[in-house]
């Protein structure tokens, strides 16, 4: 059982679908995989949130028992995101970006968690995810994931980081923005080798791809009858994956042989969080739930 | 082991992707799926072909085993079809379309095909599959596939078929169509509810969902790095399947042991499918290679 640490935006989301309107949700890459993780293991968040953020918010991370050591507060407005699906789910756009305190965001870490052998470098800019890096001493396991618009904006930053992290996740389209590849397994060849060792491609409802060099894991999405809101699905998968290998490893050939049952628990509890507005599910349902999910998964793909 | 009859079209295909222009191919639903059959079991064929049909394309059949006692010549033409992909294969565009002899096929199926255990209706008219499953006489598993074109055009005579048949094959998108629901789950109830206790929702390059009520299993698409055609693979997938299922199953509660890996077969041979133009690839593989990528699928599902 060991510790992970998570870095990443905290934010205030304001969410539009066909049929709802939520305003100002717990949201944000690090709030989502921190949450994951902690159903799995002790997990502390790395994240800035302004003077406007709900008391409500922090004692629902309080209630995951996530470490709030590196959970800092500033002066002025929490990052903040509106955005609107269309009907399918797959397409959204963003209405409303404010960066507020996270645009001076620049943590230094307390020294406890300097240690922590478990790192997820959550959706923030490659140069933040740097930063963070720098600061651990010798992580066991260290996954990035990412976002269009950091592939968009400095690509170069991106590649640097990309040399020093086990395991990068990013969804399909991502993958070839970054790669110029439109076929998946040339993209994974080719983020292999960018560095990581370990590339997951997350293709939403359609599941997820692990390719581990010469290895290829092909995780389901679990089938939901009323998904309500995507959002942060991918900051939970990647969350829920890295607290699963981080309480069944201490080695990393311990983290090779978890990788596999780590992805379908990312996808069991992805799925749950489509299934309520931002964290709203995920923060509403119990270890037993997540377990029963994935022994239904795991059903759903035995021959 | 159990034989299998195919009835569909037999057609002469030109197809164009931004690569390549190939024209007159051989192909038709009925050709693809007895194709992919003819791997596991004695296949029959029904279809019909004009005088303008190649005899290299018979010829291809007969190397394949399949009973040829109805695929009849006419008159005329035989079906063409052209069409043209885009460069991510997902979409098309048919260019032109000649119904030719097919437009007067009403098989009269001869007499010891009347008792043939395992029936696929492929993509015809409803009418048409309804006319061959009355000639048949107590088949054990009836599999129907079909497409937009008939779910549009006469969905009344699909759904009287549904009422008779043991499975029905169709592609996301269709399934959509033919239930209002946009969520496959939904979908597949409203589909049981028409008629047939298994549906297979295909979904391309995303692998397929077999549903058989409360029992869900869901089948990769085999991962490939340079698919070229993806013309006739859903009629493969369903030759496939009930081939594999014919070899190994006489009874119903045998169909039900031996749908799951069915569905690897399937989707093993339809990529295969999927990396020739036409059926040139499928009507050049082995028995072995078929086998190893189906073992291959079953190791990137394996937890």
């Amino acid at each position: 059982m060991s510790k992970v640490l998570v870095v990443g935006s905290a934010a205030l989301d304001s969410i539009k679908t066909p049929k709802a309107n939520k305003p100002k949700l717990l949201g944000g890459a690090a709030c989502y995989a921190s949450v994951a993780a902690s159903f799995y293991t002790s997990t502390s968040i790395v994240a800035v949130i302004g003077d406007d953020f709900p008391r409500k918010y922090v004692d629902l991370l309080k209630k995951h028992k996530i470490d709030l050591t590196d959970f800092r507060q500033a002066k002025g407005k929490t990052f903040y995101w509106s955005g609107e699906y269309e009907e399918n789910m797959n397409n959204r756009k963003t209405l409303c970006l404010e960066m507020g305190v996270f645009d001076d965001f620049k943590p230094e870490l307390s020294p406890k968690n300097r240690t922590t052998p478990f790192v997820m470098l959550g959706n923030i800019t490659p140069e933040l995810q740097m930063h963070v890096l720098e600061q651990m001493e010798k992580p066991l396991f260290v996954l990035a994931d990412t976002m269009d618009c950091h592939i968009k904006r400095d690509p170069a930053g991106l590649k640097k980081l990309l040399k020093k992290i086990d395991c990068l996740s990013l969804n399909d389209s991502e993958a070839k923005l970054l790669t110029g590849e439109n076929n998946l397994l040339a993209a994974a060849t080719k983020l292999h080798k960018m560095g990581p060792k370990m590339v997951i491609i997350k293709k939403g409802e359609y599941g997820a791809m692990l390719s581990s060099g010469d290895d290829l894991f092909l995780a389901p999405a679990f089938p939901l009858a009323k998904p309500l809101d995507p959002t942060g699905a991918g900051d939970t998968f990647a969350g829920a994956l890295i607290g699963y290998i981080a309480s069944n490893a201490s080695t990393r050939a311990e983290v090779d042989r978890a990788i596999r049952k780590a992805m379908l628990n990312a996808s069991a509890v992805a799925a749950f969080c489509c299934e309520g507005f931002g964290l709203q599910k995920i923060t509403s349902i119990s270890k037993k739930e997540i377990r029963s999910r994935v022994t239904e998964l795991e059903k759903m793909i035995r021959v």
